[in-house]
């Protein structure tokens, strides 16, 4: 395991890997992306995510994310994919869900909120490889109601490219 | 988002859920469980499980145990459950699995290794909900080869009882 040294007086503790939660959001068969307000990957579109707080389940914390990200009130379908970026120890649980409610903005995190057709995301545009990956699943999957969540595409670290 | 005070000076840093990472290995139809050496609930009977490290994929993580625990080379099948504990933050990925090798034997954490058959399984001496639910969920699915991923019972908490 991995240590820690904590940055105000040198002690070391154990760091453990950190877990993000995120959602593809589903409105009128158009999906929801939000537009970061923050770095990394300012002004990069990207999937309402963030990382699961203490004591929360991560389908809590997918839905707190969106509540935060994107003032939206989702239900969550199914897991959609878990995807790990070893060099950042990260573990990423992705679900499939759609707005309870046809509101969304921008929270205090986001620029800009939109809700896109497949054939306008801005593919160019999208902040993690990851989010790509989930989109990339969630298209190959739409029609699914019981799927196995995907994983890393082969041999993707999912580092940035 | 909880804070953690470091122990050393009391300095106040973040503190994120754990992952813990295991396995329901089967051979010839029989489950291997690991009697723990350690507490907590020592002395009783669980999956091979623990802690995903920094930079370690879950699938790495997971096999990694169970060569820890129980001397065991395993390969993994598919994700069969995601749980979640939120009173101790925890997030478990659980695996079903195969011994890529018929061979076993107690690691430093394990006082026995053994396989059982399913009637035989020690339900009272079972270390933790989580190692229970995930059997009972091996069982439901075991014929299945694309399988949606299991999550706690309804309403379960994962808290020892």
């Amino acid at each position: 395991m991995e240590r820690d040294v904590c940055g105000h007086c040198g002690h070391i503790s154990y760091a453990n890997p950190k877990i993000v939660v995120g959602s593809v959001v589903v409105h009128e068969n158009r999906i929801l992306l939000c537009r970061r307000a923050i770095e990394p990957r300012k002004n990069y579109w990207t999937l309402p995510a963030g990382y699961l707080e203490e004591h929360e389940s991560p389908e809590a914390g997918a839905r707190r994310e969106a509540l935060e990200e994107a003032c939206a009130d989702i239900s969550l379908d199914l897991l959609l994919a878990v995807y790990s970026i070893p060099r950042i120890s990260q573990v990423q649980l992705m679900y499939r869900a759609r707005l309870a409610r046809p509101h969304f903005a921008a929270g205090p995190e986001s620029l800009e909120v939109r809700l896109f057709d497949w054939d306008d995301i801005p593919w160019p545009e999208i902040a993690f490889p990851s989010a790509r990956w989930a989109l990339e699943h969630w298209r190959q999957s739409r029609y699914g109601t019981v799927i196995a969540p995907f994983t890393n595409p082969d041999g993707a670290t999912g580092d940035a490219r």
